[in-house]
């Protein structure tokens, strides 16, 4: 019998996972009613995973296959288990998921990454805190503190610009509709991330896109919610 | 028999259909393969749509049913019609597209709408014009030309903005994969819109986004193609 293996991405805590591509697949996998051990691994260890060819993490090994990208997991668990709860729902709806992904990783995050950047340095395992801060110091132009200095003022277009998401959720409980499908983990994942590692409330509890948070909390036997870290 | 009618708004020139929810509500009945005859409306008409109990287009009058909103329509259409191709393609698909349309409404009309104001004025017939101007400057805070003049400077965050969008049209044909569905219908809307209102192109012939809309504007013989706008 082989097994299955997930790595995720560790803060400085072995508990800390806090990587919004790593909990989209192991809310995937979830999904999915499949059994899974994870690996906590840091930025600077490229070398452990350099059986999957390339140094991101999360990496899925699942018996004789090694597949590494949230997207291609999604895509991989949905082929190989079709017998298993469907992650789209239909093709149509595969297609869709493609442009909520792509709003997630390409709009959503990087509006949250600002507020929580200096956090999430500060939770990073020692060996990975300069890496980190180099890399997105040189991205960003200026050093992380000064960054995340101006949160207060970056809150009202951020909640701004969840008013897609917040107008939908007030007229259906999850964004596929009557239960979560991976759209949904996909938006959850950038609101997890920074739950796991950020003290700063993103997101008000008269919101509906909290309340949906809160529904997306209580899955799996209020699995992600009961991961290291904060609970606002 | 009876007849099935669509009310659009016009511009000055009965041909200039510009409003992205009458667009929306037009690609609707073409999916659906069903004829329908349009009656030109202006803004100030108010009255003649008071059938309709509110007072904004498009409004769909199919035999003895009135359907006014966008979305209403569509929804109306699936239910009415599911003989006819699917506007959504299942249950999980629909509720996706009820986000991808806020989306539209929320995030990309708004962007979309300061670079265009001024055209849409120039094109109001000119009984609308006062009441459009008025309106919208209250809600600017500005006169209409001097929001349109930034408009250069905003069409880089513009673009940034369509990379959600960008990415997913560049591995799929269509938002909703291999053919247009009611999502793909509601994001060309708002392209739609601005082609035929303003000479200001958004996008580039090099873009995934502007090859996606020409294969929307080749669709139903061409039919938006056709319309009276400007064609970049």
């Amino acid at each position: 019998m082989g097994e299955r293996i997930l790595y995720e991405l560790a803060g400085a805590a072995n508990e800390r996972r806090f990587s919004p591509y790593c909990w989209r697949a192991r809310l995937a996998l979830h999904h999915k009613r499949l059994t899974f051990d994870t690996i906590a691994w840091r930025v600077t260890e490229k070398d452990q995973i350099a059986f999957s060819k390339q140094d991101k993490v999360p990496v899925l090994v699942d018996e004789d296959q090694v597949i590494s990208d949230s997207w291609a997991i999604a895509q991989y668990l949905e082929q190989t288990y079709p017998e298993y709860p469907t992650l789209f729902g239909g093709i149509a709806s595969q297609a869709l998921a493609h442009f909520v992904t792509r709003w997630v990783d390409l709009s959503l995050m990087p509006s949250i990454f600002p507020m929580i950047v200096a956090d999430i340095h500060d939770h990073l395992h020692p060996k990975d805190q300069n890496y980190f801060r180099q890399g997105r110091e040189r991205m960003l132009g200026e050093t992380l503190e000064t960054v995340a200095a101006d949160r207060d003022q970056r809150l009202p277009s951020f909640r701004q610009e969840l008013d897609p998401l917040r107008v939908t959720l007030q007229e259906q409980p999850f964004l596929s509709g009557e239960h979560p499908l991976w759209p949904d983990y996909a938006v959850f994942s950038a609101f997890q991330w920074s739950r796991c590692i950020s003290p700063f409330p993103l997101i008000e509890a008269s919101d509906s896109v909290y309340q949906w948070r809160e529904r997306m909390l209580d899955l799996f036997d209020g699995m992600a919610r009961d991961c290291l870290g904060y609970s606002y």
